[in-house]
């Protein structure tokens, strides 16, 4: 079990670490769906996998939608009667109304108030806003920063421009010793947000990077994309080969203090569903399982019902549950690299189950074998774990009769995937085992 | 939504009102499986849809059963010695044991208590006992009565008449675009008792004389038949032709204040079962569902192995449920205007379902539309009711694959169904959702 | 229902006392998997119902297991300087591990220690232990005994033999009308303990005793076997007789005071399921279902994936549930003729339901047929019992179309199996219902 590997040698909070770190280098930086902040990031995810850069132009068509025009952003600011900003776009990107058309102009605080989005819920926070696909420009400021601003004439400027280009987007493919593809998605088009974008770009980057160092069974199609229109133009792309996808994971919001929450795919029984439901319950103490609803991240194209793609979404807190999302309280400070380190754990426990779950026939069917001579019965038959990894072959014997994988057999039996996996393979060694085909 | 315009349209409390005075003019009559009570009764209710009156003769054998004797009663009492009426037919019809042979003679009362029916548990309360195939007389009084009576001579007279005739029924049929049926059955058997029996009587005559002003989907047959002969001899007659029948509905005690109470078809899963389910959950504050049972009114004939018809029945409180079932204590004062009218409007609220009930295939199956070129896109994405508008597009697109009906679409989102219909005709309106062929 | 007369005809605890009695006869034998003390068995068992007895000879190779060589043993004992016996199997036949290689010699008491099997949780209990496959000697004693020992030189004294010989098995036969067969397997292997062992010997013997006198619709066969080994020949040398087992139950610690405690069959949905479910719900107040684990008795070889067998196992508490178990406390103390009567009553009360389970067609399947002219309508309609007579009837009628069992009609009605047999036969009587051929 080579995954099983990379989990034994992992140091305690190292990837967590590493993850944090990636974290905070990609979080100064103005992400959009489209533009040269999408590059920058995949630059810097380049220094750790070698990430293939795709450019789509301005204009292609991807099913229903136009892949729009490319956005790009130098400066941003209100200034008051004395020149100073008042609000500046490079103490928060967040600041600017993301996709605004440029804008420099005198005007006064009654029409400029038109311009302007605030959270008076949460006086100090500024939110996060867009507006892909309907041309305006706007501001995003907090609550007591718009109550502060007296009435007087202000100068805007938002140093953007709208034009055509292309949409990018990275992608990252790692061959195993099968075709079959398990594909991990993540979106990168947020500017500075921690848990609902960047957790997600830091694990995925990590998972490459680690995976690429073992041998695996499947072969991984790891995306960093721009949410929705990143995922149709994929789809679109790459419509002939997704029937290789086998399972999927959408990677978001992992970086937080939450219990993990695991939104099931659209057929809500696939085998990703399944290993997923494994994991969290006999690895993780505390978590929620929801069923599918078309809302959320990019599993509404992969799981829309011309694709049905058995693609999950795994994350810790789902985006509507925690109010710091979609604000400047996403921060640094909202992230911990124990939060991420463990969210690369669970992901890596999934992994390793997909990659041995497999069904093997009992080659002694008729009665149970007789483990003892076999070297097989527990010399400390007393001790629990001996007399667990002894039922777990007792339950692989029994259900090993081509109808059971081992994940099946793992559930029926209520014991750990990896006990289960154990006794198989001490079952395959001695021939009482073979496997299925 | 034909059936919706009606529900919008209605002034509150006014079915109820209507209903309630129809309860009012059909208490006095005294009715029974046969005879002129029964035919009054269906000339009472042509005053409101032109039912069609069905006479078959005493004899005839349906199934297992045969018609039996017509029963007719003018007059019955009891007279003391001094030659008052101390049991009096003309103050409640309860006091004779309905379908009594006629009697006319002088009697102790030692005798005369082999006859008597009463209800010691509700001294002051008549009970309703009938004896419909074994020929007896008898009367019903309540048992503080009972135990007033004196050791001496009474006079006994019965009136009645028990002779070949008809059994008589009434049937009324509104056609809709499509010769697949719904059935809305009621029985009309019983005199002077208002909840079991007059609440459904009402509610079928004012379902029918509503829908009769719309044009509906499905076509609608509306039976008034004595309990029990009355559906078999129907099932006899119109055997050939019950396929037609898609869904059904007996009424029964529609009329008191309790809970809704929906009793499952024997199929248990029909569309019936799902759409009142539904309607329960989602419109009805407090109510329970029950398994089919082989007891309670005509749904036992509809729902016998050769026919297992999908026919539930909804009432409100069922008939073992309340002590006033079958005495003199289920009068005018027990059934109320409003709780007709709340009826009325939930059993139009599952026809609503049902007419609306379809499935239709998204046009672009492929990743989601973009709802926003198509205007679909809530204005107002902050408000909780265009949030719900959108999502519930969003899970009609999604589920829209040929595997879900709308209803099923309703149960999965756990949305309403109105939410869900308006949506699919929002897309069915933009092309982006097409009918299933 | 014939086994039904044989429930009338039991006087209360006689059973009970019968079983008892064997028990007691039977609990000084020192038994093994082999040996004349499972021969001595067998010959008690033989005093009520022919067993015939099987020998199989040592060496002989039953799928992957061998037949071992035979244990037999005269006496045992440790003797300390005084030459007492300090240790004594002829006080008790669990102070030899079972299976001992023959020894006699001095020793010290640092190197005997290595050959002591104690309970340091329970100190004034013998444990019983087994070394069948791994040729070793022991004793096993009390901890409260084992601390009483001085640092002396003892004598160990262990009289057996290990040799070529047999494997001895009981088996009889009960021809019923129907070569099908139900099969009622026990272990028989254990020396003096009462729960896990003798109390599912008597069952089955008395079970076998009293089904002789009554003709059966199922064929039955009773298994006297030693544990695994016993299960694994058998199988083994009836292999192509297998599939008449219909139904079968693994009797074991049946003379306890707990509770009811059903193991599934690894089917977990079989007719033997449905059938102890049915009964441990609708007559025994207390009871717990458990699922199907490959650990426990035999069912372990019945329900091997090469066979799958329909087997469960109704025990009243399992063995890893009472501290007892395995221990010289389950003793004639922990048994009682009551709960062996009242496990006995169980076990013929699910051999009831299965004689009398069966389909049955509705003649009269259009509408419900009219009971009363077939004098089928309760006199007493007021009686609970009537009504409830009735009803099954109804019941009965409307599931008997050729999906439903009287059984699965039990369940879904939640009647008491034996209320819808009666109906049942009460309609066949009528015509109104005929077998399914």
């Amino acid at each position: 079990m080579e995954i099983s590997e990379i989990i034994k040698s992992l140091r305690p909070n190292r990837v967590g670490q590493e993850m944090y770190q990636l974290v905070s280098e990609l979080y100064p930086i103005c992400r959009s769906i489209t533009g040269n902040g999408f590059r920058t990031t995949l630059d810097i995810i380049r220094e750790h996998i070698d990430v293939k850069i795709h450019e789509i132009p301005t204009g292609t068509n991807v099913f229903d939608w136009t892949v729009p025009k490319e956005w790009n952003i130098k400066d941003a600011y209100i200034k008051n009667l004395h020149g100073e900003r008042i609000i500046d776009f490079k103490i928060s990107n967040l600041h600017v109304l993301n996709y605004s058309v440029p804008i420099k102009r005198k005007i006064s605080l009654n029409e400029l108030k038109k311009h302007f989005y605030t959270l008076p819920d949460y006086p100090d926070w500024i939110p996060y806003r867009t507006s892909y696909y309907q041309e305006k420009w706007g501001f995003c400021l907090s609550q007591n920063k718009f109550l502060s601003l007296k009435e007087e004439e202000y100068e805007v400027c938002i140093d953007s421009s709208l034009e055509d280009g292309h949409l990018t987007y990275g992608e990252y493919y790692l061959k195993g010793e099968n075709p079959d593809e398990i594909l991990i998605s993540c979106h990168a088009c947020h500017p500075s947000l921690c848990n609902d974008n960047l957790s997600g770009v830091a694990l995925t980057t990590f998972l490459a990077k680690y995976l690429s160092n073992i041998s695996t069974r499947y072969s991984y199609r790891f995306l960093f994309i721009p949410g929705t229109i990143g995922s149709v133009s994929w789809l679109c792309l790459n419509e002939k080969n997704v029937s290789r996808i086998k399972h999927g994971l959408v990677v978001a919001c992992v970086g937080d203090g939450g219990k993990f929450t695991y939104k099931k795919s659209r057929r809500g029984n696939a085998e990703i569903d399944q290993a997923v439901l494994h994991v969290l319950k006999h690895y993780c103490k505390n978590h929620e399982v929801i069923d599918f609803f078309p809302y959320g991240y990019d599993e509404r194209q992969y799981c829309s019902p011309g694709f049905n793609l058995p693609v999950g979404c795994l994350m810790r807190t789902p985006h509507d549950r925690f109010p710091e999302y979609h604000t400047s309280a996403d921060d640094l400070n909202f992230v911990k690299p124990d939060y991420l380190g463990e969210s690369f754990d669970t992901y890596l426990i999934v992994l390793g189950v997909l990659e041995n779950n497999a069904m093997y026939i009992n080659q002694n069917a008729r009665c149970e074998p007789q483990l003892g001579k076999r070297g097989l019965y527990p010399s400390m038959p007393n001790k629990e774990e001996s007399m667990m990894n002894q039922l777990a072959m007792l339950w692989v014997l029994n259900l090993s009769d081509g109808e059971y994988t081992l994940l099946d057999i793992a559930d029926r039996s209520n014991l750990p995937f990896n006990v289960i996996n154990n006794a198989a393979h001490a079952l395959l060694r001695t021939g009482l085992l073979k496997n299925s085909v």
